[in-house]
């Protein structure tokens, strides 16, 4: 993908995404169809699938060629990486959503033959736009984000991180990330995985590990924190695939190595 | 306290809390003297002194008989409720405040005869204030805040929690609160104590916990829930002491009991 491409691509999508916001913000006091998926954590609502469709839509009729991985199904089913893909949450923080009515996002990330190309997180309610491409810095609205403090000590990091990595469960012993827990200077859970992304980006925050999460809760964020510094991989320090749900760690680039050494000690 | 006094006290303290908003505004963006205090978790700025004993002057000069507790040391030590006291944290959530330059407020708390009497918490960097008055109902800015729903169940609710819950403790056994974290329908960490109390008054969270806060960190925001029907108290369902550090739940009243069982299984 050239400068052209990428930037004819950025333009595009920025402006569907405040399209899509400006729909959804309209819709926000309107009743809602409340399905529940595999558990009660995890709600879909109406709003959620018909984002998903408008990007769909217009992405299909502009450029065909492309390929969409999407949360709610209405895209493709991928098994390689090459071409343009898009990668879409509509509303990423959907429990934020129905009980807070705010802190959700719009989270799109666009990949050329598996390289991160685009980077969108949109919070809808605050109207607040994160945004990269490749080589062109990583913005907050109007403002370029600064590189990542490189100094960054481990006794000085802020963490997201969810009450789970807390209890059992698959990736970790909860022994080892309650010694975690007291090693980090403080820990925060806001309920979207890309708006906590977004903050990792922006220096807010300096890690954000999840337990699970879909390329499509990460996507938009990952590679928005490419520009900055921000590192992305498994739980192991493997890259990100973006074609797989894992266990993830992003985090400030001086820190890192020192989490994902921190989680070997107590690794399943 | 009539309700004459109880407005222009009201007034008063509003108008000041938005002064000492737009102060702090206006230096968020000098460098800070960060002291430590007992632990590198417990940061105090400069502001944080400042701001404190801005209110401290103009409650000596306009109200020499009412009586402060404040974080910063700037006000009284009291063994009794008696009288007019203001229960002040100037800057709730300091390590936000050092980190974020966001998401902390301003908390303020006025008792007269141990019964709150008016509330203030303001999200200084977010300009929104929330604020009570007894008998008079909670707002958020100018919205008046609906009492809260009665029909809550636990499985749909977000409780707020920090971490700390869920590794060795005084005051509870963590493997009863992991049971607790796969109780309810999801936990948020955001930093701030008063910010997570007007949430629970706002309704788009249902209950706030805390292994120790001091009065300053939940004067405010017990006054303003009490407006929506919010129930504040100690781990032991005991009434709220407003001259004593303690653990605390200030819950949506269908949870509050719910909540205060459950931790009775576990506690210490």
């Amino acid at each position: 993908m050239d400068q052209q491409q990428r930037q004819e691509i950025y333009e595009t999508a920025r402006q569907w995404i405040y399209e899509a916001g400006a729909q959804i913000r309209g819709h926000m006091n309107e009743p809602l169809d409340i399905e529940t998926k595999s558990n009660p954590n995890d709600l879909v609502t109406v709003l959620d699938k018909q984002t998903e469709k408008f990007f769909v839509d217009r992405i299909h009729h502009r450029y065909p060629e492309h390929h969409i991985i999407g949360e709610e199904g209405f895209g493709d089913t991928l098994s390689q990486v090459d071409g343009t893909i898009w990668i879409i949450d509509p509303i990423d923080g959907t429990m934020n959503f129905v009980h807070q009515k705010r802190t959700f996002a719009i989270s799109i990330g666009i990949l050329h033959n598996g390289v991160g190309e685009i980077g969108f997180i949109y919070d809808v309610m605050d109207d607040t736009l994160y945004h990269a491409k490749r080589g062109e810095g990583a913005f907050k609205n109007d403002s370029q984000l600064a590189p990542l403090d490189k100094e960054k000590k481990i006794k000085e990091a802020i963490v997201g991180m969810n009450h789970f990595w807390l209890c059992d469960n698959k990736v970790v012993d909860y022994t080892v990330m309650q010694k975690f827990v007291r090693t980090v200077r403080g820990t925060r859970t806001i309920g979207s995985a890309a708006l906590e992304l977004a903050h990792v980006a922006e220096g807010v925050q300096d890690a954000y590990l999840a337990l699970s999460l879909a390329p499509w809760d990460v996507a938009g964020g990952i590679i928005i924190n490419a520009e900055v510094g921000g590192i992305a991989g498994d739980v192991d320090g493997n890259p990100w695939n973006p074609l797989k749900r894992s266990a993830a760690v992003v985090a400030n680039p001086s820190i890192h190595n020192y989490i994902i050494e921190f989680l070997k000690e107590g690794r399943k």
